[in-house]
C-alpha cells in the first residue's frame, strides 16, 4: 500500500472501510518463520512461467554478468519493496493500524481521561460502524497518541508482544505470516546476486523494523519508512533514552518514497517493487535512472487466493483499492511490468 | 568535530577564527586513494603499543569469538566513527565550509543582486579578516544559500568538482588525503571482523557521500549526517528530480547523533568514535548499551604532526576545539578509552 494522505500518510478508505468486520482478535502465536532461500535450480518456485517471472530473471542476469552491457556493480545494486499489499497482505486494514487501535484500551487504562474524549471514546466503544467512520483527523489523532510518549525500547516491547498475539481474521495466522512466498523468493534471490534488499514504506519504520529481520531477512537499517522524530534524554537514573515525538520528520509515501530513498540510502535504486499509487514516485525514480532498471507493480486479482481490487475490478479511483486504474494506465506507458497474482504465482503464503 | 551550533550546528568558532591565515586555494588534484585493508600480522601497524590499541584489539577478540561471554552476533556489529577531527583534519577550518564559501563567487555570477546583499558581500570583498568575524547567523544564510536549490544531480557534481581541486593549505593535498592512516586501519580490522561501519557526521551528508565509498570504503547509505529536505519534482522534459531545499530535516549534532542513528540506523551502535563535544551523547549512548561496548574519543594532543587543541592545549571550554576539558573528565568517568594522537599513532598520514 502507500496511502496518500497529507499528512500521516494514511488512506483512511482502504484503512477502515472493512473494519467493522473484523472479528476480536486472539492471543499467543509466535512470530513466523523468516525469508526463505532458494537458490538450487529454479530460483523462483512460487511463479508460474510468464513476463513478470521472465522480467526478473533477466534482469538479474544482465546485471550481474560482467560480459553483459547491462552490468552493474556490485555496490549500486539497490533493490527497494513497498511492504503493504507488495510483500504481504494490507487487505482489509493495515497490521499497523490495527496495532494502534489495539493499544487505545492499554492507553486508557493508563490514562482514564482518554475514556471522555474523542476519538478514543468511539474506539472503547466497540462500536465498528463507529470506528469505521472516523474522518482521517481522528486516526491521526489516534496514531499520534499511541506511537509516542514511550522510549524506543518499551515501544520495542509492546510492539513485539502485539505482533506475537495479533491475527488476521481471515487467516486466523499472526500477521507476520501472510508474507507472500514469490517475494521472499525475489529477495533472496536477489540477495544472493548482490543486491541490497530495502523495505521502504509508507507505515512506521520503527514498526516494521520490530520484525524485518525474522519476517523478510531485512536488518532494520534497511527499512525505510514514515518516521516520526525520537527526542534523546535521560531516566531517572541517568541512563540515555530515546522518547518518541508526536512529530512526522519524513511521510515515506507518494514523493515521499523518492525523498526518503535520497535521505536514508543517498542512491537511486536500480528495481523497485510495489502496488499502489503510493508506490508511483518510487518506481518511477527507480525507471528514470541509466543503465539497467526494474519496476514492477503487484496486481491483486485473486478474489479466491487473496483479494482483488483495483483495476482488477474495474473500480474508479476514488473506491478502495490504491492501484487504479490510472497507475495501471502509467504502468503500461512507461513498460512497467504487473504482476499478476492470480496467473503469475503459482503458490501465494508459505504455509499453504 | 561536532559542532553545537542550535540550528545548522556550526560551530562559528572553530569553523573561522583561523579563516583569515588561509592562503587561495589551487586547483587539479585527484581525490585520494581509499581506506586500505592491513590483515596480515598485525591489524593496526600505524599504531603504538598501549591501552588504545589494546582496547579495539580486545574488543574485537571479544565480540567475534562465539566462546566469550561478550560475544556479539554479526547482525548487531555497528560502529559508528564521528568524521571531523576523528577521521581526518578539521583544523583550521571543516572542509564543507570551505567549500560552502568558495561557492559564493559562482554563485553570484548567476546571481549577481547577491553581490549587494550581506553576507556575500563580504566573503566576495575577500576581506579574510572580516569574513572572520562573520556572525553564526550569516554562516548559516552561506550554507544554505550555496547547499540548496539545485538538483541533488548538479549537487553532486559540483561538489566532486571541487573536491579534486581544493587543497589543504598546510599540506598543499586535497582534503580527501588527509585521513588518519590509524582511523582507516581500524575501519578496515572492524570491517574484516563483520562490522558493519557508519560516519556520523555533524555535516552534510549528501557532501560526505561524495568521497565516503572513496575515502574509507564506505557506502552512501552508511553516511548519517546533518540532512536538508529534498523535493521531488520533475524537470523541463519531466524527468524526475530531487531538488534540495532550505529546510533542515536532521540536525546531526550533539543529542542529534543518536536521534539520527535510531532514525538512519535503527540500533544502538557496540562501539563509536568521536573527538568533540558533539559526540558525547553519540558516546554516551554506545557506551550505555548491555553487552561489550566500546566508546573513544581522539585526543589532538600533536602540535608537531597535526594540531594540539583542546585539554591538551589546557584551553577552556570557550575556546577553540571543541574537545573540551568538561569532555575528558566526562570520558575519564566513564572510562571512555582517549586516543593520543602523539603516543598512540606511529604514523598520522598515509602519505608521510
Amino acid at each position: 500500500m502507500k496511502p496518500a494522505g497529507p499528512n500521516l500518510g494514511i488512506n483512511r478508505r482502504t484503512l477502515i472501510s472493512t473494519l467493522a468486520l473484523l472479528p476480536t482478535l486472539s492471543p499467543l502465536t509466535s512470530i513466523s518463520a523468516a525469508a526463505q532461500t532458494q537458490t538450487s535450480g529454479d530460483a523462483l518456485p512460487s511463479w508460474n512461467e510468464g513476463p513478470a517471472k521472465q522480467a526478473i530473471l533477466d534482469f538479474v542476469r544482465d546485471t550481474t554478468d560482467r560480459a553483459n552491457p547491462k552490468f552493474v556493480s556490485p555496490e549500486t545494486r539497490i533493490v527497494t519493496f513497498d511492504q503493504d499489499g507488495t510483500l504481504w497482505v494490507e487487505h482489509p486494514v493495515y497490521n499497523q493500524m490495527m496495532y494502534c487501535l489495539d493499544r487505545v484500551p492499554v492507553l486508557a487504562a493508563q490514562k482514564p481521561a482518554l475514556k471522555n474524549i474523542e476519538p478514543f471514546k468511539t474506539v472503547l466503544s466497540g462500536n465498528r460502524e463507529a470506528i469505521a467512520k472516523l474522518p482521517m483527523r481522528d486516526l491521526e489523532k489516534i496514531i499520534l497518541v499511541t506511537l509516542t510518549g514511550m522510549t524506543t525500547d518499551e515501544f520495542e516491547a509492546e510492539g513485539k508482544k502485539w505482533l506475537a498475539s495479533a491475527k488476521d481474521p481471515r487467516w486466523k495466522r499472526p500477521y507476520t505470516e501472510l508474507t507472500y512466498q514469490p517475494m521472499l523468493e525475489v529477495m533472496s534471490y536477489m540477495r544472493a546476486n548482490g543486491f541490497k534488499t530495502y523495505i521502504v514504506t509508507g507505515f512506521g519504520q520503527d514498526f516494521v523494523r520490530l520484525y524485518a529481520q525474522q519476517v523478510y531477512g531485512i536488518p532494520p537499517e534497511q527499512v525505510v519508512g514514515s518516521a516520526l522524530a525520537v527526542k534523546y534524554d535521560y531516566d531517572k537514573d541517568g541512563n540515555p533514552i530515546l522518547i518518541k515525538e508526536p512529530k512526522l520528520m519524513l511521510n515515506d509515501n507518494n514523493a515521499g518514497k523518492p525523498e526518503g530513498i535520497h535521505l536514508m540510502i543517498g542512491r537511486r535504486p536500480r528495481a523497485s517493487f510495489g502496488n499502489s499509487t503510493g508506490d508511483q514516485q518510487m518506481l518511477e525514480y527507480t525507471g528514470a535512472g541509466d543503465g539497467a532498471r526494474l519496476s514492477m507493480l503487484v496486481l491483486h486479482d485473486d478474489a479466491k487466493r487473496e483479494y482483488a481490487y483495483g483495476p482488477a475490478q474495474g473500480l474508479p479511483d476514488t473506491k478502495i483499492g490504491t492501484f487504479t486504474p490510472a497507475l495501471y494506465a502509467e504502468a503500461k506507458k512507461k513498460n512497467w511490468t504487473v504482476i499478476s497474482m492470480k496467473n503469475d504465482w503459482k503458490t501465494i503464503f508459505s504455509f499453504e
